[in-house]
């Protein structure tokens, strides 16, 4: 593809995959690795690598020699060599070494980030057990203590539970270089890949969400279960945070932020300049993989498509456990027999407790389908607990259901999940009418929203209702109207969504008068209307309208349907073994 | 992943992209190529490799010694050879040396595959130019005549226009272990990758078109733009086919196949028994790349997932042109900035003319976005002709259009494509009506059929349609009725689909009638009815159910929708400037 030669520092998993992607381009790759058979060499046999520690200032400027490009697999490198490769003009590199200093600093990193205006939470420097104790007063306990240098996986902080816990903490960190973080209460942890090109152009992934175990990532969702604007926001931040980085921060960058328990707020926890572990579902789940677009990005290419193809996906880490490499193989063979699961192994050895030796990718229909076929490989990992085990294994002899319904142990999931249906109704009087429409929905495992929209008395919210609802991840609206009925067409008139609308019967008219204001729409704005006062109608439409496009909730449909005959038939032996006199 | 070593016999594309997928699994793979950087050895430096030609019986025998399994990325090997490594107990072979042989004749396999029962087009064994004449006798002209054993690529094939070719292509082929094979009037080349376990397991993948030129693969869509009930039977065609072969067969296995003009016979053209082109779609779009499968089944390790993930994928190959390695490199950076794209490099240096130097995999969320995103780089292609680059620029200067609305140029691509909506209608009466449905749908590009299904006159009929509807690949079904107006409520009843009802105004009751018949459906059948007459809704609504799940036509709808707003808006001016009395 290039005639240009990239180095990489480092030769661990991330540089493997990036490795990967290179060799698709045709890009020749040299790897920085003391281990003769790294991860990333074991899949280059283009060019000769470098058997030297990464930290070695003649192996680097050695690979600068022999390379265009110079990029960093991780961020704990040596800058002050990376920054006389760029004073010698030996190499490019990227993300350039200041960028990459001022990163592997947390410390600065969030002085940069605060002046930029970035949101984050409170911090505050702790150089003595004084500032620690100060920092106990100003944010409150726990708060957290932080190592300004070489943290990662949750080495290098401390939660300091009280005063009296303080001093421990001070002391188990090394007592110097280190600052105070306070305790954000979060909601759910958020992360976004983004890439950027030389010239500063950014693409920027979507929102995934990151769930730690012993501060270790163990799975990742996307996109995240949540709000789609709260979505659109966290891509912003993210977009913002890596934009405001200085010149020369090309490459891809990873950032990790909370969602506040508010619901709303999004704050930057910190960034990673180089591939991530967030975004390694990538590979299987975008168009263009985090690795592909970071070498894009060093190589100033045009950037790819960070869409994702499918509609949901979730990534589990597959670590090293106390029974050795059959820890690592144990969750990989069963997740061989998953559909739309795929096995990363990274070529490691010595599968030590808590060690990265893989990770198994999930894509799914839908993020139901996605939980199902999680919940098959997760029970299966290492570090999974034996209550944890039992669960899943009680959830997965509860499924598939033998009524297209969800099992009991689900709803809890799909209540977590983004709303895909909006049930939206004038006044509360309807609720009574709609609420069948609610308790169908969840029965088919399709999360949903309810709410009360009236377009006479809160023309405002219909209108705002309407016109985001696209926006925040819905696939339809249910509306219920009865009298003059005019919430459905007008929201039809706003989204271009599928609209449902059910008549509600009022006491006048029977429910003709809603019936025909809802149905009798002008040319150009179709609303479905279902029969007076029948939510449920309304709610296996939205069923269908998904299951169009979705093989879960479409089998789920077609099973609902087989049970409807099933049902019918057990009343007619009834009645024939009963008689029509005793029936 | 596994313990288990394998030996590839050749190191080019195929033997690389197997390498790729070993190499996420962990599993060591030794390639037996004669050159020392080839394509499949550029990226795997776990374990030394063998510099020997892969005919060579020596270099045979000294992979098997350190191999457990070999197998083949080409099927033009020393069959003999590996019988020997079989018989010997050196390492297993699959598939299996004698599967390998009987593919590697074309005639054995014709004999073969006959014999199986498999539909196969005519053939005549060609020893003699008097066979070959008589071939002609009985095939007509033009016929193909075949080498038995080494054609690939076109190579091999030649076209007996008449009784005066026949001795020019007999002699032009070698005199000697030919064939001869009825030209089948096919309309589209198909082809359908299997995967087999050792234990006879197989895995099938979706039915994809072929597009050739000059014998060469140059395009394949994914899935194929055909019936959904001829794509099943199309795979289960391939299924049969792949499952008849002796014991041993195991691997993955290229089926291409002929659908006749008629539009339903699928007739086997010749199978490979190895990852072939049609099937490089796989990396990107289906859940366990063709690859990983074949790594899978010789290790006998269980089969993956071979459904789509994406809605529509395509593979543009890439061919050495004139220009040498710049014919490469063009269409390639072209699909850097495509959304969706994916470019393949074989790491091969020397850009002769029609060698395939490598391939672009492009997906998307439809059949017309997928279509728009290939246009983007076939006028790229070192191979396309000016005529057809002037067409593409034209078309693409078109592209998008101002009203949410297909550009002319598209109309033909997308009359080509699978429908999605079926409109129907219980009589020809009802047309008039339903026509504006139709001019929509045309309109907005999306594939739809167009029929008389009627409830009462046509019961049977009205059964089989709506049962069969999603498997044939409807999301949506239209049904227009009047009067008693049963269609929409029956075909409901059959269909998981979402059903779209359009009461027909009739003479007496002014559509009332069929609106309340439609509409007032029971509990557990719903029908989305839309306006007395207003097949136009019908059609919006469709297209909105569809956008529901897929960016491009959600798009559409809200450009769509502006235009109606600026429509308004230009009346409103014209009404303001003109003066009421006058407009």
């Amino acid at each position: 593809m290039d005639k240009q030669v990239v180095g990489i520092l480092g030769g661990g998993q991330l540089g493997r995959m990036l490795v990967e992607a290179a060799s698709r381009l045709n890009v020749q790759v040299r790897v920085l690795d003391p281990t003769v058979q790294s991860p990333a060499k074991q899949i280059s046999n283009f060019v000769p690598h470098v058997d030297e520690p990464f930290t070695s200032s003649e192996a680097i400027h050695a690979l600068a020699r022999v390379c265009d490009v110079l990029t960093v697999e991780i961020e704990h490198v040596n800058c002050a060599k990376l920054v006389a490769v760029e004073e010698a003009g030996e190499a490019k590199v990227y993300p350039s070494a200041a960028t990459i200093q001022l990163i592997q600093d947390k410390f600065l990193q969030k002085e940069y980030l605060g002046a930029q205006g970035v949101a984050l939470p409170e911090y505050a420097r702790c150089d003595t057990l004084e500032e620690v104790l100060a920092a106990g007063d100003a944010f409150g306990y726990p708060f957290v203590l932080k190592c300004r240098l070489g943290a990662y996986d949750g080495r290098g902080n401390y939660v300091v539970e009280s005063k009296a816990d303080a001093e421990a903490g001070f002391s188990r960190l090394g007592g110097t270089m280190l600052y105070a973080e306070k305790f954000v209460p979060f909601s759910k942890e958020l992360a976004v890949m983004v890439v950027r090109r030389p010239g500063g152009q950014v693409a920027t992934y979507p929102v995934v969400e990151t769930v730690q175990r012993d501060n270790i990532c163990e799975l990742v969702y996307a996109p995240a279960q949540i709000d789609g604007r709260v979505r659109e926001a966290a891509m912003k931040v993210a977009t913002d945070t890596v934009s405001c980085l200085p010149s020369g921060s090309a490459g891809i960058f990873g950032v990790e932020m909370f969602l506040h328990e508010d619901g709303h707020t999004v704050l930057v926890n910190e960034i990673a300049p180089r591939p991530h572990n967030s975004g390694h579902y990538t590979i299987e789940a975008c168009c263009t993989s985090q690795f592909e677009n970071h070498i894009r990005a060093v190589l100033d290419l045009p950037l790819g498509d960070t869409s994702l193809k499918v509609p949901a996906a979730a990534m589990i880490n597959v670590l090293g456990g106390a029974s050795g490499y059959s820890s690592v193989l144990e969750p990989c063979l069963a997740s061989l027999e998953v559909p739309g699961a795929t096995v990363h192994l990274y070529g490691k050895e010595d599968a030590k407790a808590g060690r990265k030796m893989g990770h198994i990718t999930v894509v799914a229909d839908s993020a139901l389908q996605l939980r199902r076929r999680t919940d098959l490989i997760a029970g299966r990992l290492a570090n999974a607990s034996n209550a944890e085990r039992a669960r899943l294994a009680y959830r997965l002899c509860q499924q598939p259901s033998t009524n297209g319904a969800v099992c009991t142990e689900e709803l809890n999931d799909v209540r977590d999940m983004s709303p895909l249906v909006g049930i939206i109704m004038g006044s509360d009087s309807d609720l009574p009418t709609m609420r069948p429409a609610a308790q169908l929905l969840e029965q088919f495992g399709v999360p949903f929203e309810l709410t009360i929209v009236s377009a006479h008395r809160t023309p405002e919210r219909m209108f705002e209702y309407a016109r985001s609802a696209h926006e925040r991840g819905l696939k339809v609206i249910i509306a219920g109207a009865g009298g003059a009925a005019h919430l459905p067409g007008m929201v039809a008139a706003l989204t271009p969504l599928p609209v449902v609308g059910v008549p509600v019967k009022g006491r006048i008219l029977d429910g003709v008068d809603s019936l025909h204001s809802i149905v009798q729409m002008p040319r150009g704005v179709p609303v479905a209307t279902v029969a007076i006062n029948n939510a449920d109608n309304a709610a296996l439409l939205a069923v269908r309208i998904i299951g169009a496009s979705c093989p879960t909730y479409l089998e789920a449909m077609a099973q609902y349907m087989t049970d409807m005959r099933v049902g019918v038939e057990k009343k007619i032996e009834r009645l024939e073994t009963t008689g029509w006199k005793e029936y």
